[in-house]
């Protein structure tokens, strides 16, 4: 009989047990996985579950952004969903989908992503505001990831635009999210490296939400002083995301084993900067 | 031989000789759809293909939501290309994604909409800001619309922040998109009519793109002052979207009839609004 765990309880006993913070997004681009994966049956599926293989003990969680499966189409549909089968039933996934809406139309994304794909966690745009997040986080045994400030160079100009309470954008979004969280665990935000003071001012408004951050490694932010803000007196809640810096670590036949050194490495590295591991 | 034109013309041309600005939501909900039509093999294609046969000499556009289709899985996203492949070559096949990620990545997102399932037109959120655009503004002979100001009601919160140069966020986007377009036609903008005043100064700000407005119908978005604010000096620039009112105008089996009359009646409406027509 499989047990289903709430995503959140999911989340925190694979941070435990594998004590591990690191999250690594599998996000196959056929121009930059290795040459011999182009020759499998679906190479997608082929090169996903290779690096599944050699880094499933060392993750918390694995991040699957659907642009990479949108753009092969059904066969990319399928890919994503056969991916998500391959993941070790507890290690959280999470599908990258960045989803909005309005109300009645991000009901049917939230079916999509929770109950269609199965997926434990998803990031979504809070562009609509609140009654175009709310769909998603009535699921309330599930995680949903609100963007607060993304890794990439244009974000400031819109995400640093004041709200009538006289806050920047990104932390109106972090406390909006603590306020539909309710308590419960099951929001949290995406807050990039890029911008470490960024981050600390989300911590401070949601101290008890998970932390999902990019920006590591192919984006230049730095691992130490995310991590001084992000981490929780329990020195977890955050998750530290990679994907090219583990995916494309080697090109080659030994991409899988490069795969595993990269994110054991990372793994490493985030805990030298944990207390009690 | 299939002539390819550029979006924007394909779509002044449905405007002209359709005498037309009403686009058409495809967003079939198993909930609503009569129920003879879940009794067909593939309940959303013969739904929508039953509205595109009653509706298609009344239209300048579909847009076709892809929540509604996502959340069928792999027989949704199928469903997606057959009705795309089912609308006529002369009226514009307008993607409501909503789709939002960093350049790298939206580059992908691009590449579904356009490539892939070849729409002419796709909604993009703008909250990662320019480098997350750019990827859908790169096919220069497409549509990209921009969320600017939406017609929910939370929309609001979020979208009247203050960016550094002092305008509200909606405005922003509107500039920003004008920019993006570069005096061609390649960029549009989503305006919803629940909130007039905000479609004015959208308007004022970009007055050459060609402005999206949903909440119109079940929204209650008031069609006069919407085309009093949007109409450019040729009476076009706008198009009125329906969703509900027309696909659910009846539930019986004379829903595709009802859904003609609908379409029609608003149609006429927008008309007896326009100059010269």
């Amino acid at each position: 009989m499989k047990v289903l765990l709430r995503a959140q309880d999911k989340l925190l006993s694979a941070v435990i047990e594998r004590r591990s913070l690191l999250c690594v997004g599998l996000d196959p681009d056929y121009d930059r996985i290795p040459v011999h994966a182009l020759r499998q049956e679906n190479p997608i599926v082929w090169f996903n579950r290779a690096i599944i293989d050699a880094t499933q003990d060392l993750v918390a969680a694995y991040k699957l952004n659907l642009a990479f499966y949108e753009s092969r189409g059904e066969v990319g549909w399928s890919a994503l969903k056969r991916t998500i089968a391959s993941i070790p039933g507890d290690v959280m996934v999470i599908l990258d989908a960045k989803r909005s809406d309005v109300g009645h139309t991000a009901r049917h994304y939230a079916e999509a992503m929770f109950d269609g794909l199965g997926g434990d966690a998803v990031t979504v745009n809070p562009y609509l505001g609140r009654d175009g997040i709310e769909p998603f986080t009535a699921y309330r045994q599930k995680l949903t990831f609100l963007l607060a400030a993304t890794s990439n160079p244009g974000a400031a100009a819109i995400q640093d635009s004041v709200t009538a309470e006289g806050l920047p954008l990104y932390r109106h979004v972090a406390r909006l999210g603590r306020e539909l969280a309710g308590g419960t665990a099951c929001v949290g935000l995406v807050a990039g490296a890029t911008q470490p003071e960024k981050l600390r001012l989300i911590r401070q408004d949601a101290p008890d939400l998970w932390l999902l951050v990019p920006g590591i490694g192919a984006q230049g932010g730095d691992l130490a002083t995310t991590l001084q803000h992000g981490l929780n007196p329990a020195g977890h809640g955050v998750l530290i995301n990679a994907s090219r810096s583990v995916l494309y670590a080697a090109t080659d036949t030994s991409f899988a084993d490069a795969a595993r050194a990269a994110a054991r490495e990372l793994r490493d590295a985030i805990n030298h900067h944990r207390p009690n591991t």
